[in-house]
């Protein structure tokens, strides 16, 4: 069972972070906060003057600064970088959520699954046949992990994700509560009487270092396998439809939806509420803003926005222009009468 | 365990609500039911002449109507208020899901944890170390309450709803089932070979008789707290990223998505499948209508709709507007051409 | 426990869709693959030149085309409809998840349910009392199935879905992962002091043959029934509220949302992403491609887009149109001078 972190002293602190400290050594510091924050016993940090007038104004009990940086009136850590400094003391004060090593006594493992003796499987977890849980992977309670599915070492699932049946990830995956891998692709072909079900037999293979956001979804391909690249991140609340692949170090942000058959490239970032019709191509470096809508393949590398996507100087400018639609009515039926005018005239 | 309702007599159902029977005392009523409905043992109300009209076509048993009114050809119960009538007689036919009292003997509760003599906990549900369960609330099935979440009195955690740890919530709150609170903020920066993950180390702190709809996703802070305020209500499918501020008394509804370090407002409303960016501000009473898209701060209290948000007769005036895009190209050309002709005989 | 489909020679698979063969019938054929697929025991099929060539430039194990098709460089089964063929092997190729008979000794049925003794209930799944199991039904490990909840012959029930309660499904219906059927409609009043919640007491009732994608919510009605009707399908993470009516036949794709009390017919089909408001209705074959909006009735059938929806030909012609606004404001000031330089010149 793991247990709070109780903190450490801003001695501590400044030689973890391999800063010059000015301050008292052994003030407590227990948490890690936002800049702003009234903590007597937490630690912040600022990049800029207005972020260190944000701290000073607040009851925070230390802040990190840059190395050069004059005095500070506050306990203060000086470092080359205080962004990195601060980033590490996330990694430090991180409780990893509670799990024995070990399987779970109330955990189904089937004698056919493949289980490492490191991992660890929580309380009510399954594990079916031909499933493969690599070393130093941790399977959360409530988990489930299908038949013929390959975790590599160091895979994280926590409660409640499912993964359905040949879903083959690689290393420090992780898969956030209620994400679905592998359901089934939505095919269905109207015969004229119903809509038929396609079978959806395929599988997903995931790369190393992939991430998936709570009640995202992926579905399974209907043959063959949907693809997501390694170390592409995918937030919550996302749609994967089947036979889609996703290349390496993509970013997609939450309750983007991308449709059967398309392919998203190499380091693309699709803002929030995006979606991307099917059997479209996303080509590598392309970056789109959010509730963007994309029916059309899109290869060019730049910075994207709107539904179609223009380049995002063009899309802010039409989307300004469209709140003048009603001047632009009213100066075109002006310029009609003195035209009118004009040839009556003539 | 529960078992089903099965009625009142029409004269008992008549006394609750405190009103004036016309009809038969003993007519047994085993269910609420809409305008419109056959049902010669439901019960419905009508608070104008059409939906008078609509009940009075149907096979209906009984109708609610103000007190004052003429005759109705169908025993009736008078009352002031038909429709507060009607939502009392909705609370008393409710059935709560059933739960057994006490900790179930699957039900692993940490030894760590501190539940409430009085508190329900289902079947296979987990509670992690350090968790806290007020009075009177009741965690179901295959609820995950992670280490050092704190629920208050009277909280309801339905089937498959997931706290990852440091969630704080008052009383009274409802999760419905599959909302993962307190999951992972999308925290990921390009460092030049990679998407490094920051380190999510914050919670959630989220006030009383707040309600969480399906498959709704809160994610934790990078470090201080995501917030939920006091009588806030999220509807299903809805995204609040990390760091993240709601107000009091807002609602916000399904599949709206709500962007990092934003702050919402008191008495906001937020229409379905809104996309709110990260880092805006939205102030006090603001409506926004659904499918918008809010990219800039939006304070001033008023109707909005659309993308970007315009006041809402603007915004319909804008929306009809742009179906006559064609015309307007198809004027414009013509005065041109007229304007050319104009020219030429100068 | 199910084991892997380990395949079958050419031959097998050349009588199994009554077609003929040119080439080894010893041939192992262990996967169905897409056109492309580098797969030397893989089968696949091809309907047109293009994918024929798709096929042979690849490294696949045989292709199934068209009867009367010249000779082909691969090992090839000649058949009617290549298509159909395929689907037919895609059926053969499945296997379903795995799921042992009976009543697994984990699952808690209530006593007070009622479960056919040829239904599957697997690990850590609950019925509760009031429940009813159909015929042939399978329900996976920590599927939630609720009180007086009714689920026909041959309905599939994935890990981790939740029956609340009252939710009534016709025959052969499949529910995939995280599916949440029958949660609280999202109802609330503001009352001047904060936001009352109506008691949503009503049921969903589904008919046969219907399909709920991952992470899809189907709201209970405040009273009276939300209604899916049989043969419809849909994809995930879509969002119905309370009191919806969907037809029969009728497809919804990935993050639809339909907003309360509104109406969908029959045939309809609602591309990925759109959102319907409440109390509308959609007729009978109405389409509506991805991402629109519908906020007004739509009765005529057709083919939809955009928001508001237009006939898509129109809607195509309008987006296209959108872009070009910066062009028609230079265009319009442009005229705008030369008319006041021709009124000067008067």
């Amino acid at each position: 069972m793991e247990t709070q972190v109780h903190g450490w002293t801003l001695g501590e602190i400044a030689a973890m972070v391999g800063g010059e400290l000015k301050g008292p050594a052994d003030l407590r510091i227990t948490r890690v906060v936002p800049a702003g924050y009234d903590d007597p016993s937490g630690v912040t940090f600022a990049e800029s003057e207005k972020y260190l007038a944000k701290c000073l104004s607040s009851n925070v009990g230390a802040v990190i600064v840059q190395k050069g940086h004059g005095t500070v009136d506050r306990p203060a850590i000086y470092v080359d970088s205080p962004r990195a400094a601060f980033g590490y003391l996330l990694s430090r004060f991180a409780r990893p959520l509670p799990l024995a090593s070990g399987v779970h006594p109330t955990a189904i493992v089937s004698p056919g699954a493949n289980v490492d003796s490191s991992a660890a499987i929580g309380a009510y977890a399954v594990v079916e046949s031909g499933a493969s849980i690599g070393a130093g992977s941790r399977i959360y309670p409530f988990a489930y992990v299908g038949e013929a599915c390959t975790l590599g070492e160091g895979c994280i699932v926590f409660p409640h994700a499912v993964l359905y049946q040949d879903v083959v990830m690689g290393a420090r995956c992780v898969v956030h509560s209620g994400a679905v891998l592998g359901a089934d692709g939505f095919g269905f072909v109207w015969d004229g009487k119903k809509q038929f079900k396609v079978p959806q037999i395929g599988g997903v293979i995931i790369g190393d270092d992939v991430e998936f956001g709570a009640n995202t979804c992926v579905d399974r391909a209907t043959c063959g396998e949907t693809m997501i690249g390694r170390g592409t991140k995918l937030d919550n609340l996302v749609q994967i439809a089947h036979n889609v692949t996703v290349g390496e170090d993509t970013v997609l942000a939450a309750q983007v939806g991308v449709g059967g058959s398309t392919s998203i490239g190499d380091r693309v970032s699709i803002g929030g509420d995006s979606a991307v019709a099917d059997h479209v191509s996303i080509g590598d470096g392309v970056v789109i803003g959010g509730r963007s809508g994309v029916f059309q393949d899109l290869d060019e590398p730049g910075e994207y926005l709107g539904l179609p996507p223009l380049p995002i100087v063009s899309a802010m400018r039409v989307m300004a222009l469209q709140t003048r639609l009603p001047e632009l009515f009213k100066r075109l039926k002006q310029l009609e009468d003195e035209v009118e005018a004009l040839r009556r005239n003539e």
